[in-house]
């Protein structure tokens, strides 16, 4: 039986490809949810892809999957950089969690350089637009396979 | 036809008139609503008036009238400090966006005069009560008129 | 007639129990509960018991009871180090609030030592796991007592 | 009688309308003049104008009309972000001043996010080009109206 | 047979009671020692209540009670947020250690908010007046029991 | 014909798989190679892979490639962190450049969170141990056939 | 013949008596300058007393009297903690020199315990009102005729 | 009667004369005793001079005299850059203390320029060595006469 | 015709040859003229030679000679490290500035290596003393002929 | 005659063998005492061993010595990063003083890593529990010899 | 007999005329060494002119060169700001050196403001391109001249 | 068979005893290595020593040694204060290292106080010229013993 993924974006994604082309490109996110499920489908697992603008439904989210999931792919956006309860979240379930980024958060804004939950993940992956997803759920099919 | 401002009010503000009276003084939101409704009125624009105290919903309203309205009144409280979802909603949605506080943030403690809204907002407004957000509309009428 | 007790509960602790047990301990949130209500008993007072993951949901429920109930015993979890609008919605509320954490987050990572909550609170308990609940509770009895 | 308001402009805004176009626009400071001319009249008051490069004139200024003017509107330049002193003669004059910037300060440079006037003005309006002028000699009547 | 508990009180906190009421309250610290006292024996535990000007003095104490006591409760005064000293001897008796205050530290002048003491106690009550003390044998009471 | 990728590894990494097993694991650098020519020869690339301990040495190999290679992946080691050199020799050279570690840098010690390289590379890939490599040349593949 | 000393006051100075009662208390300049025409009668000296608003005079006055005056008392007001260039002035004439303050610079804002002319001044005298200036004259005369 | 007057001096103090005469000059504490007293006699008052290297032994001292003596000149050593245990003290007498340095502090070593004791006093007299003393009596003098 | 260079001169530099010549040398300002002039003629351009303690008339004359002269070449002393208003008056005026310094700023205090006017300058010359302007003609006269 | 060495112990070493054992090892003060004592007497000098837990106790002996023994040996536990006193008592008196530390101070926490006694110490050796006491009794004994 | 002077150019310069040209303009190492060569001749010099990647090499020439050159012209490229190494390379050899930049360091990136050479160097030309180093070149010659 | 110890050292000190002589003493290395040669004869074991200029070398080696070796002395100059590659090689290599200094880097610049070598090393001895070599090795020897 396939393995579900939970993908998780959080706030300003719903705006993908009509907000700052130059920095994410035109891609939608419904776009980026496709080209997840193609590669997911390519890994034998299949995906569950959410994406809410409220901190606390995204905290609410990762304990749903907790026992049901077999990992997550996490894009918070701007909370990847102020969220100390999402963190906590990722650390709290016992799920692999990779981090993904559409552009490079290192190149950007001083404030965007830090991520509170790159502490807990298994590693970040960033820069690469859509593929970023599709990268995250190869590293994440490896880890599943190999833990 | 008259053009509709957005005034999104963050969070405590629906308890204004009867918190901290010494630093907001004791007109109540309502009071603030019907100034700016007569002030609104007077420019030839209308006003849609909201408050939340929850971040993500404040990004959402901000996405939901980003083709339907003209321009943002936007004083969001304590996330002013905190919240680069909300600058990046600001900053996602094409619109022109006035800061207003209350108060003057300023000359209170260290932590507010940082603000992340303020790198994407046309301009800030703050330390004049009530009439700040007066003084926003008139602003935004002007620079609605001007582009 | 007993005094009705806000207790509030911010993001993870539903998990507790479940999460980071060496850090935290077995109890769950409802035996936390429990013993809460116990004690509160003893201290003829009522308990009103909430948790959410949303910010603004912890805002919502402190306006609420500013009426209704005689204090506040709160528990923002991570929120505790990032959230200027729940120190905002605590000294907003003319309440007795006690500070009160499992762990003593002094002890923890740097970036949980700052609590924006504290610089409002009465006063704060922590590192006593369930017990720091049931002292916040006798703190306040005392408190409103002496009131 | 009309009320008369010192309008005080620091270093380089005599160059206004030459001075890098792309942040500050092509009005000059005689066109502020007249447009704030024209809407203290309409608020009933007067306008004093002036502008100076040197610190210590703009100190001695603010002095100088303490007893015999109503208000002030300040915009001082660079010295907005060095100055002590003028932050010392605001506050040592027992009149209103209400700070202004042609552009929004809070979206330039780092060091020029620090205002020490701000910690004693009534309130900071900035990033409207001229009309920020007109809109704080609004804010200065309603404010001396209500005192 | 009773336990003993040392009480160690640090820096003027013999001048309670006189000293800044506003802050610390009328107390004296031999009404403290009461309250502890009677607290104490509710608990089935005995008090051995000090207080030394010295921090050196405050470091041979904790050293002197490692064999013959069952726990400390510490109110370091001013060494809590300069000496290292003092946890240094905290962490090399193998005592329980609960650290306590009068005022909320956390809510007076920042270099106030830092505490050595904290990184090795076991949690921290602060804010509460005299009842801190009690409060912090109620909670070792419940340590021991449970170790 | 197949394109050439330089992947490029700095100081420690000839020593993989016998150092700190439990932060880079047990894989050599040698497995890494071939798991790189396989992937990359699955991409239609061929892969010219070199480490050495030398700064210098490294920036003189990024030179040499710029006309000949198509891109390049970069594991800088400790140089990551401390190394304007090499980012200076990355934006100089016009070729497309991902970076990536074995290890989560971003939750290891504080002074391995910040990396010049970032600053100019298409984007980062870490925490996956050997698989970070072939990530790499999965996203360096598609940067090329887009450009 | 008696020695001619410089009383060089800074901004705002002027104001004394009218500014800040509650800093700076009720004496006038004009009272402190006649203070110290005694005080120097009584220590066989002249007085210099002068005033500037302006930076560059203030340099200017003790270029013009290096070679003239024995010695100079300065309270820079507000430059003191700005002003490198009075630092230099002070330094550059050879005359020994005490800083004086009305006020205890030391207990007020963060940004006024910095001072300059400290690191190039004899000796600093704060806190004392207009006696600052006497107790001042008494040391510069002590030092003169160590000398 | 006299007034008495505490003259309470901290840390190396008593090897004063013999320690680095570059700094601190040739005089002994002795010296300075007896030119403290010469100048006590001429202000009425009686000079109590004491030293100690324990600071808690400094600390209580200061409580030793807070009902006995008319005010208090401390020259605390190093301990004026460590010590909020002495501030404390300071604070918690209610008497008039002078702070006092024999070399300009603020013109040494970094962390000699900030001082607790400072936020806590009425002034502070430096560099003009054993003189710094009998200028603080002076001042504490007057001060004494006008409250 | 030859074109005409401004070259500005800053707080202190009158006192030149008298001031700290362990640092500055013996050469006058005089002698610096008439070396400017010299080497001016040489590259067929003709001096301008100002100093002024007044950061306000530095700015004053750099706007009076934006459409009269040809470059100007800046020694802005002490206001080097401190003047935002001369940073931007630099910036105002649409000619080629470069910056000197008679000593090697950075390597003196702290608080010289900071210069306001690097960051609008062509480039800085320091450490040569008075060659350090002719150096600065040089380079000038090389920018003109290039432009 | 044998030359006498202060070796001077600080805080909580008293406790040594039976304090975190995995830290500082399981040897015993008086065990040191006697290695010392042995390697003196190798390098024909005598040991006057010494501990206390009191700051003021430790500045204290270092003036009582400074006749009359040759040099210092000092381990000031955690007064190493905190007591500028002792950093002054060690350059006040004229002996050489060379610094201790059992474990590897750089590589503990952050705080542990400044030593003010370094500033004035011939040397530091640490890391090698007893051992680094008998070094530096050799780099003492060396030390006199070459002076 | 010409005395002969090193001209050392750090990292990446190699690639000058190629790399990020609208930074560092179109001119080749081979250019800037050619003028070098004529201007060195006018000043009856010759040039010793090198380029290296590696850190350890410019060291290694520097020492080198310490017997038989006459002054060093220096261009560290990003050594500059992270080479303690190449600092005490320059400071152990007793030669004259000036440090040359082509770009106006002060006006890039934060990092590139600091330079550890300048803190040993005589001087610092930065800003000219090319000429910088002719400049340099001059400015050697004089130093050379008059030592 | 006598065991091999590895001697590294950094740059600069091939110079040793021409550079700057009053911080270095006149020893040069080649006296360094004599003593140290005499020393591990005495102690049983072999010196390999060795230094370069090349931090990428200095690598090299740690490496090269890793199984040959029985420890390693290092003293790493100003690489010790930059180079996290250093420090990751020492701790890759699976020997015991003991970090020398010739100078108190503590008693130096800023700069020099911070070592990464010293996070991953047994123990640091410094400030004792060429017998920080010999102590070094000391230690070195009592290690592996008791190992």
């Amino acid at each position: 039986m396939s393995q579900m993924i939970l993908i998780l974006n959080g706030p300003n994604l719903n705006l993908l490809g009509t907000r700052q082309p130059d920095v994410y490109g035109k891609t939608t996110l419904g776009d980026i949810e496709n080209s997840c499920r193609i590669r997911a489908d390519f890994q034998g697992m299949k995906v569950d892809f959410r994406q809410s603008n409220i901190e606390g439904e995204l905290v609410d989210w990762l304990h749903e999957v907790r026992l049901s999931h077999a990992g997550v792919v996490i894009n918070a956006g701007a909370y990847t950089h102020t969220s100390i309860a999402l963190m906590d979240a990722v650390s709290s379930i016992e799920l692999p969690v990779v981090e993904v980024h559409l552009s490079n958060i290192h190149a950007r804004e001083e404030f965007r350089h830090q991520s509170y939950i790159s502490r807990v993940a298994i590693g970040q992956i960033c820069g690469f637009g859509a593929l970023s997803y599709e990268l995250a759920l190869d590293a994440l099919a490896a880890h599943i396979q190999n833990s």
